[in-house]
């Protein structure tokens, strides 16, 4: 109902994205990566959409990461095929798995430890289909994975290559350089790339000594994607995934410059309060998240057009804005007046909505559902 | 298809209510509210649920706060009835709001400045219909509101009341006490209770010496409303609504005690790390909100029946969990072992589930699913 119209016409608070933005966004990574005779499977956590994956598959709708089941159910549903569910083996939801496992070319599924590996034995698959498992490697990130350094690794991989290969394959190595979301600026991003890198192709160079069979290597972020260093090109493949939007946080990262920023919460003026020199908008947390706290010199986002505003108090469905310092000049903001948000954390906004609204140059172009839940 | 299973059962991360809790934290309401003589307006903003508006209108479904259109939509479509939209008027909602006045026997409006009203008088409701209009009063809180001690309160309610008694009447004098969320203890609670009744109540004087008629006074806050002062029964009522739920923060404020938190995130250990002292679980943000970030010594959340864990960190779909102090026993939390975490902000919780498992004694008896959107 919505298509046609203008973005300044949408109820607000709407999560408006410049499809333009989002296109380029996802064009480049594919060409980055082309470049460097990198597959890039990207990762679908920040829109959650049919569409946002079609982009970013150049259209082929094969070969995407996702962190929840609903999300590798609705891609599923949706067409795609080669799907990475590139998070530890939840236990509960083997028997869902194992339905995608046996539905699809490829439904992957990734562990880091033992336990894991004896469910998936546990629960065999029907004759002729085997568990696709990545291993999940921990290269400085510390979250979740087996060190590369330590000898466990190399005997877990041993272990889901060799152990039962007519009912489970390895089919890679798979690592996330979440590390890079401390940089600051393209140097700091690029030496933990090519840390993670280096430790990625230092464990495949073991596997290979040791006999262990291994298709393929991932590493990614979209900060080390959006700056790769060379040495990733030795690598199969990559998996970023914020970069079909970026925001702020990628902003103050390294990763892209402002006008690569596709998305912005819009919101209204609703009060005016000279008293203490502040508006009040309609957007709170429910409409942008708590993601910025603390993170920004004009509070929780950015104010488009606006750098001497500052976000400074976010409630459930209202968000107070003063100036940076001085007076405001209230003429300048009428009520119901636009204001357009830049967010720090696209991939955290972007869950409060439950549709984006798609624009060329402010004309509304079609609208995206996303997944939610697990 | 949950219901009648154990929520040990159930796939993680999951949102589930106490349904015994929410049901005792409902009727307490009614009942203080009922021995003040106050009318209790329960607001929905926290549940967003059809089931939790039943429990805490004590089945009538008349008399309820919205946040949100989208929600006062979805209460209107259920059959409630009386519907405050607690909100400064958004302009770009005037239509939906005069479609739900035309249909609704009491669909009200609230409004602060004078823009708004004029924006209410241009579009005229249907021949014999009036927009039911609440003045917002800020007695303290610094959000929306004019202020009690402005002289344009006054006349902004007399023109409320007087302007055109025929296409708009003044239904009552609101005020939100969210100031009572920076008190620790019953005495400060009832310290900022106290001025905000003595405030409204000294306003609706000031507005009887002026000849303005004002039906309705209402005043609002969980923690106030959970430790009432005498004068609030001087009110007509009252309007609080994360008490269905209550969470962290409120036990922290002293609205309540932890048994009286009828919510938790059921969670599941994914993973092990020994080397940096550490458990993953299946919750990140995307299943409880950063809103307990710097709030509590356990992190983002307390784990129930493990005061001696803290979960440290949360990123989308994983949460680092570890010892306060000392070692961490890992053979007591097994991968696929369940954690319950009480969160910090129940309304921030909730608002990140598509659905809510209501359980009896941990066996699922209901699902309840919340209205989103704007």
């Amino acid at each position: 109902m919505w298509v046609g119209r203008r973005v300044a016409e949408l109820p607000t608070p709407a999560f408006v994205v410049d499809e333009a933005v989002a296109r380029r966004n996802a064009e480049r990574m594919l060409q980055r990566c082309g470049a460097l005779g990198l597959r890039l499977r990207p990762h679908m956590k920040t829109h959650k959409t049919l569409e946002g994956g079609e982009l970013m598959t150049g259209g082929t709708r094969r070969g995407i990461v996702v962190s929840t089941l609903a999300e590798a159910r609705f891609f599923a549903a949706g067409g795609f095929d080669d799907i990475l569910y590139a998070y530890p083996l939840p236990f509960d939801k083997l028997e869902e798995c194992a339905v995608l496992a046996q539905r699809l070319e490829a439904f992957q599924v990734l562990v880091d430890s033992r336990d894991a590996l004896a469910q998936l034995r546990r629960r065999r698959l029907a004759h002729g289909v085997r568990w696709l498992v990545w291993m999940k490697l921990d290269c400085g990130n510390g979250r979740a994975g087996l060190r590369h350094t330590d000898p466990s690794a190399l005997e877990l991989a041993r272990a889901i290559a060799q152990e039962a290969p007519e009912e489970v394959a390895l089919a890679g190595i798979y690592a996330h350089c979440g590390n890079t979301y401390g940089c600051s600026g393209m140097q700091e991003i690029q030496a933990v790339a090519q840390a993670t890198t280096a430790a990625t192709l230092e464990f495949m160079g073991t596997l290979q000594e040791a006999g262990v069979t291994c298709p393929a290597s991932s590493i990614g972020s979209t900060p080390s994607c959006s700056h790769p260093v060379a040495d990733m090109g030795r690598l199969t493949e990559v998996h970023p995934g914020n970069y079909i939007f970026y925001d702020l946080q990628q902003v103050t990262i390294g990763s892209c410059q402002l006008e690569d920023v596709a998305v912005r919460v819009l919101t209204r003026v609703i009060g005016h309060y000279p008293h203490r020199n502040q508006l009040l908008v309609d957007c709170g947390w429910a409409g942008l998240s708590l993601h910025g706290l603390g993170q920004l010199p004009t509070g929780y986002a950015l104010i488009e057009g606006h750098p001497d505003l500052k976000l400074v108090g976010m409630t459930q469905e209202h968000g107070r804005v003063e100036p940076v310092v001085g007076a405001l000049d209230f003429s300048e903001f009428p009520l119901g007046s636009l204001l357009a948000l830049i967010p720090y954390h696209a991939c955290a906004t972007a869950a409060m909505h439950p549709v984006y609204y798609i624009h060329a140059e402010g004309k509304v172009v079609a609208t995206w559902k996303p997944v939610r839940g697990w």
